[in-house]
């Protein structure tokens, strides 16, 4: 008799884990089951549909039921929610459309994914409020801003009347409420399709996983981009019209107009029935798991935005919920179960976005008191220097904020922010966290470059020269 | 008594040695030997000057000799060639336009560069035959350049003999000698400046120092953009006129007639000033240092392109002229010199370049048998994955090679093409070989990922996973 390796949620750790275990072991039944209509999609290009520069939902889809199906003979089923997990039985119970259902494993992959946040305020369910956690939430945006905007444009030769009505509830107002990566690419591409946006922030500054000097770029250039931002501004309640719809937000710094409210308040892992089946949570909140993702319950594996993962710089369990970690430690669950222990390997918290050309990027920790409570002595600096040689063509400033730690001279982390070519700069900086490098020692890597890609010192190079001199207390 | 600090060589390595000797110690004595007109200049800017990118040889001009003497307070000598050292009494002879004179030192760096090469046949001395190693260079093949379009454009309304004059001179056919950087730099800004270019190459492949997989990627891509390659054909003679103008080129592959010869041919490390002052030579040809670019002889240093450093992969001794390490170097020698010792680093032959838009870049070793001879057992993986979220527009291929060491699984190098943001990817290859990373290390690494940057798994990770999966014997 064959293995059954069942995976609960159809996307990308889920989806990662079950292709990788049937290729790797063809022989393995694998069966995904998924509450939804939708598998194997890209989520984090939801802002680029609503922007309208992916045409198609279709567009996100990696791997269309038939070919999951057909193609890679994995036993697909949608719209089929796992309600429960017996780690004893080693059987899942199945609810579909025509009831519910036991399914016996051998081994057990929760990738049940995360789910919005919302703010505990009046008005978060009014219509016009938004989340964007689904393809679904994406076409609910769009459809609102395209509705609109049709109907604009039928009203050119319209009586005036009917232009103020139009008017009146043309959604070009949002509010967009949080300043982490979907709250900023959404003002990014509300503001592209002509929208008036007002980004509102808790905190401070926006970015609350970056340092300040690098916030504070970001904030300026989004300021020059048109985006009104309520900084330090809590979001007390939103306030809705006769019809239901929402009109106003009220924070901290007032009552804000708007025909339209995205919520962009972060995630929580969906927890729920690992809880109930007895596997035990990590600190964070999300699902403890091993090196190899195995749970507390045997054979039960949890990867993707539900479960934690080892950071590695802090040698500590963090929650991280980002796609390349589901899609590894998704493939890293199913190498395993096909018979290959796989080390499915930490999170440096690496994240990058593009807001209004602006490309951001952070990696580690670059929170002074976060190192201090880590037992690290933080220090750092943040240098400007540019993205090309000076006199090429197109070099553009790039920020760069580092943080080392002044005992033992170890890099902890860095945020980079510029127009041209930034971003992916970070990268260098986290294979170097991955290797406890020393800001000493990344000062002396041999980083490429030619006028048309760097300064000869690489802005990454240069942040570690100067952070270097301040750790030898120069 | 103060100190003095003799530097041979107005360059990178010799104006980052005197510049950081003196922030750190401002009482030393700092002087700057250089036995031409320029210094602190950037030799890779060359090609854009030549394409015209670059407006002014002023812009390639990092510090103007007036900056370096007044501003940083160093003894700047131009037109001051030192031509003999003494290591026992400590001295250099300098010669100037009125004689020559005896220096004293406390410590000497040479940073005398490299010379050219140029291949072995007839006719290289020829007029309209160049080399690109100096700013005189590039203003001359620029101004041969820019003398027949002026005249070109004057002979519009001319009558046809005249024009048929101009024809017979107009410098568009041009050949370009070696296909590696400069070769390849100049055969793109050539072309974009309207010569047809013939770019000839001794061995079967452009880029010697690439896999043939990259190599072959970026051969279809110089053909498709027009330039005519002759590969596996060395040159034997470059034939000339009455006049003394170069007008052909004669290779394996038989007669080019060209009105231009560009020659790319390499460099070699100018050794002569040291081996006359008894000063080792390693087993590269170039100056033989210690980690702190020490030579052979107390207080004497050698750093940039005469000197050798030690290559992170092999741990041997290797030759890699490039202009960051001469800048690292020439740093680490000033900061030593000025009383605190710094590890100049070793160096990862990682480089870059633009060739016709399309991103062409390298680090560590990729060549099998070059690997063997280190004593690895290499085993290599091309890719060829998307430089951004399918869906997302601008996504392009991005090619990778990679190597690793069966046996250990350690990294030993790659290569990357690619047109859309596939070079600086490289700098995460040359963190982890600066860390003796394995692949499978490498494979685990949090890079950064959103839909604009790059797919779920970055190029270079793929190529990890491909090439891992290959060392565990899959």
């Amino acid at each position: 008799m064959t293995d059954t390796f069942v995976v609960v949620g159809g996307d990308a750790a889920g989806m990662s884990a079950a292709s990788k275990a049937k290729r790797d072991h063809p022989d393995l039944e694998v069966v995904v089951f998924e509450k939804g209509e939708w598998v194997s999609y890209g989520a984090c290009g939801m802002p680029y549909y609503v922007e309208g520069t992916v045409a198609d939902l279709d567009e996100l889809i990696s791997l269309t039921p038939e070919e999951i199906i057909e193609d890679r003979d994995i036993d697909l089923r949608r719209f089929h929610e796992v309600v429960a997990v017996d780690t004893v039985a080693r059987t899942v119970t199945v609810r579909n459309e025509d009831g519910t259902f036991e399914q016996g494993y051998d081994h057990l992959l929760l990738a049940t994914g995360a789910a919005p946040t919302t703010p505990p305020v009046e008005g978060v369910d009014l219509d016009c409020v938004f989340t964007l956690s689904s393809l679904d939430d994406a076409e609910g945006i769009r459809e609102a801003l395209e509705a609109e905007e049709v109907t604009e444009d039928l009203v050119g030769s319209s009586e005036g009347a009917v232009v103020q009505f139009i008017r009146d509830r043309d959604p070009k107002r949002v509010a967009v409420v949080g300043g982490g990566y979907i709250g900023l690419e959404m003002a990014d591409v509300l503001r592209t399709r002509g929208c008036s946006v007002h980004l509102f922030q808790r905190s401070d500054h926006v970015l609350s996983h970056y340092d300040e000097d690098v916030a504070t770029v970001v904030e300026e250039h989004l300021r020059e981009h048109g985006v009104t931002l309520h900084l330090g501004s809590a979001v007390e309640g939103i306030e809705g019209d006769a019809a239901g719809d929402a009109e106003a937000v009220v924070a901290e710094d007032g009552r804000t107009e708007v025909d339209m409210v995205v919520l962009g308040t972060g995630v929580r892992p969906r927890t729920a029935l690992a809880e109930e089946a007895g596997i035990d949570l990590g600190p964070t909140g999300a699902i403890a798991t091993d090196e190899y993702r195995e749970t507390s319950a045997p054979d039960v594996y949890a990867a993707g935005d539900c479960a934690e993962a080892v950071n590695v710089v802090t040698g500590e369990v963090d929650y991280v919920p980002l796609a390349l970690t589901a899609n590894r430690h998704g493939r890293a669950v199913g190498q395993t179960v096909a018979g290959t222990p796989t080390l499915a390997g930490g999170v440096a918290r690496t994240a990058i976005s593009m807001v209004v050309e602006m490309e951001v990027a952070r990696t580690g920790i670059t929170d002074e008191d976060e190192a201090r409570e880590y037992g690290f002595d933080p220090v750092s600096r943040t240098v400007t220097t540019k993205s090309r040689s000076g006199y090429y063509p197109g070099s553009e400033p790039i920020t760069v904020h580092m943080t080392a730690c002044r005992r033992t001279g170890r890099l902890l982390g860095a945020s980079i922010a510029g127009t041209d070519r930034a971003g992916k700069r970070i990268d260098t900086v986290a294979a170097a966290l991955h290797e406890e490098a020393t800001v000493a020692e990344l000062e002396r890597y041999d980083l490429a470059y030619a006028p048309p890609f760097s300064p000869v010192w690489d802005p990454v190079l240069t942040a570690a020269k100067v952070l270097n001199s301040a750790v030898e207390g120069e």
